[in-house]
This record gives C-alpha cells, structure tokens and sequence, in this order.
C-alpha cells in the first residue's frame, strides 16, 4: 500500500533523508515554482522520482482532506528500526544513550510535536508500543514537521519487554508521570545512559509500564490546571535531558 | 454578544474562576451526570447559572461543530486586564516580574498550549497584540483547557510601546528567536524582573518588536528540522525561567 506524505516541509525532508522508496511527486498545477517549492522538485529529480502536476481535486483526495499545500509525494512505508539498531546508533555516535518510548499516545498532534522535538534534541531513537497507539502515519509526519523521516523509530508489540532489553542494556528508564512521591525532574542526574518514557494523554503510563521504570520523576507545576499536555511535558523533559548533556553536538556547543 | 466556551475543562475552569458574566449552562439531554460532569453543574448550581439540557443538533450549533464534550456555556466575553493591573499583580505576589508576550501569534492551538504552560508556571499576566493576531476565542479557552480563565490577559494596540512601558517599569524584555549572534538560554538569567516575547508562527517577531528587546535568546538544537514550533520553544524557555526563579509558588518547594 503506497502512502501520501502531504505538505511542503515533510515532503521536502522525506526526500532529504531518502529512506523511503519514492514513486511520485505531485504538485497542484497551479503551484507556483518558487521558496520550498523549488527545493522539493530538485531533490526530487536528484533522486529520479518522477513529478506530475495534477489538479486540486486529485490532491486533495489523495491528502484526505489534510492542509497538503500543494505538494503530495506517493511513497512507501516508514522504514521502522530496531531495537538493537537504536542501541548500534548510540554507539556509533559514541555518546550516551538517549531514547524516548511512547506507551500508547493517541494523537497524531501530540505523537508528531514530541518526534520534532526529539530530533532537535538528538535523540537517538524512538520506541513506539504498537497496537492502539498511534503509529507513523502521514498525520504524524506532517505534525512533526517531516523531523520523524529522519529519526530511528521502532515499533515494539510489547514496551514493557523492551524497556527490559535497555535495562539489561544499562540504560535507565525514567517515567515522566504527575503525582506525589516522584523526584522533581531537577533532582536526577539526566546525564546517563537514559530512556525517558511517556504515557498516553488521558491515563498516562499503563501500570506495568511504569512498574517497569527505574525512576518516576515529575514536572513541578503551580497554577490551576493540574496537568499539562503531554506533549509540552514531554518537550521540557526531553530539553532539560539535552541540557543535562551539555548540549551535546549542538553546533556552536565547542565554541563555548 | 454572548460567547459559547464548549469542553468540560474549560467549562469547568470557566466556572470555577468566576471572572465572566454566567447565562445559561448547557447540556446534551443524554449526558451522564458523573466524573467532571457532577462537578460542573454543582459549580453552576452554587454561582446561580440555569442548567438547561437541549438537543445534540442545538449544542453541536452553539459549539460550531467543535468538540464539546457535551458541555456548553453560555457567557459574556473574556475579561481583560490592563497593563497596570499586570504589574500589580507582581507586586501583590511578592515576586519578580514574570510576564509573556505575544506577538501576532495566529494558531489558536499555539496560544492556548502556551497560556496552559504560562498558567503552570505562574506567569503573572500575558500581553496580546490585538489585530491580526489570535485574541482570547472559544478556541484559545479550549486549547488552554481552560487555563486563560484563571490568568491575567491584557490585549494591547501597540506591542511595541506595551514593551517600553514594561522596561520603564524596569522589567527586561527578552526575545526568544532563531539564529546566530544571540545568547543560548542558560547564558542569560532569566531570575529577573522578566517579560519573554514570542513571535509570530511564520516570521518571528516582527523587527520593530525584535528591536525593543533588551536581549535575545535562542534555543540550541541539533538535528534536522530547522525551528521548533513556537509552542514547544516557548514552553521550554518558560519552563526555564521558572526553573531559574527557584519553583517560586509551587506546592512542595518550601519542602526542598
């Protein structure tokens, strides 16, 4: 089943990271050939994908109804990783390990928003529960800016036995949940062997996950809602970990 | 014009606050009274709101085919605060300054994620450039799951001379951008009389805003995509600020 990335952007760094097998680029044939527009087409003759220029009906059928500006590229799957692949990328980049697992997030939105940050971030791979969960669909490329193209995911039938195998790896796995009793996110040493772990929007982690954790740890919060968004949860954890790492390949960071 | 908050957070919120002027709570004839829901009505019930229930057809028009949870109430407009409310505020509480500013943000998904962070951190109030930019809508109220009801808003015609106010109140005026020749956030001490400004999703800040910051801060990133969503960067560079200002207000830092 072929799929259709839709957007300039996640088409744009789809073609960039070039891990897709690629069919066809279609264009709006009232797009004009201009900013983003032309980069997309010239990566796209690069690699030899055929482009097409439709009208807007045909686009807009294929993005279902999605904001695709124009611009559909008709592919194949996500190339999901491996676990063992996530722990071989750490390694070649000789830096500690540094995951992000997801136990069953519901919403494309949120999915996508926390796979940008990840990239920002370094992040070297991404542990997906599948079933029920979302998975790496065209929504979430497109809310994750077309960033997940470029990231190693993994989809796991059971999270619970891969936060195991990372534990058997030395790797710590720390929950972000909202409670008593957990360590403030400032109080723990985010500098190690690390797989951050975050549950689902409404019930947070299922309960053997979180059994599973090395280390629950929270967000402080004042103020009168008493949760926040996931994502935004996530974002900051993710960020105060990077942090935590001295901003480590950051560009500039050698500079300082 | 009456407006119609929709969602039973930013009902529930709306209610609790007790900032607008209340007319009729409404619900969907088949709703279960149980969970938030007991909560609601009882909330309504103690402020004197008639509880009426209607038709799914008569609450779907009312919401404009949102997602209201069966919940809808009916009120009069968000009550904005003044500038020199916002800087009592602060003295009131004892505390720094700790304002966000707002430039012609246009996604009311982005303005009310970050008023629910702004909340979370005790922001004291929030400036809003009117016109063109995103305004406190039934939309922002949901996104901010009702947050916005419980912060102070002020909307202002001119951002630029909002910020010169706050800087001869000797409040800095920090910028949060994108690019080279900024200050990396943790370089700065964000422990200050604060105001931190946002740009807008597509361009920033624009140049005139840009030019009254006393200071820019920029993000680190590495990776692939070039900028966060201006949710996620705000979040984090609030989450810092409060980070800096020691947890002040939150529940369990005397106890550290």
């Amino acid at each position: 089943m072929p799929e259709f990335l839709y957007g300039r952007w996640p088409v744009l760094e789809s073609l960039r990271a070039n891990r897709r097998r690629f069919e066809q680029l279609l264009l709006l044939e009232s797009i004009e050939e201009k900013g983003n527009v032309v980069d997309i087409i010239s990566a796209a003759e690069t690699r030899g994908v055929g482009v097409r220029r439709v009208p807007r009906r045909v686009i807009d059928d294929l993005a279902k109804g999605a904001n695709h500006q124009g611009v559909v590229l008709r592919c194949g799957g996500y190339p999901y990783a491996t676990l063992p692949g996530l722990l071989e990328t750490s390694m070649h980049r000789q830096e500690r390990n540094f995951f992000l697992a997801l136990d069953l997030l519901q919403d494309p939105q949120n999915v996508g928003s926390l796979l940008r940050i990840a990239d920002a971030v370094g992040v070297h791979g991404v542990i997906l529960q599948e079933r029920r969960g979302v998975n790496v669909t065209e929504a979430v490329v497109a809310a994750s800016s077309g960033a997940v193209e470029h990231l190693h995911v993994v989809q796991v039938n059971n999270l619970v036995n891969a936060l195991k195998e990372l534990k058997e790896n030395d790797v710590w796995v720390v929950g972000l949940d909202i409670g008593p009793n957990m360590q403030p996110l400032d109080r723990v040493d985010l500098n190690m062997n690390l797989c951050i772990v975050l549950g689902s929007e409404g019930d947070g982690m299922r309960r053997l996950v979180r059994d599973t954790c090395d280390m629950l740890v929270t967000l402080p919060m004042r103020g009168h809602v008493d949760s926040l968004n996931v994502s935004t949860a996530g974002s900051i954890a993710l960020y105060a970990a990077w942090q935590a790492r001295g901003w480590q390949g950051w560009a500039m960071a050698d500079q300082r």
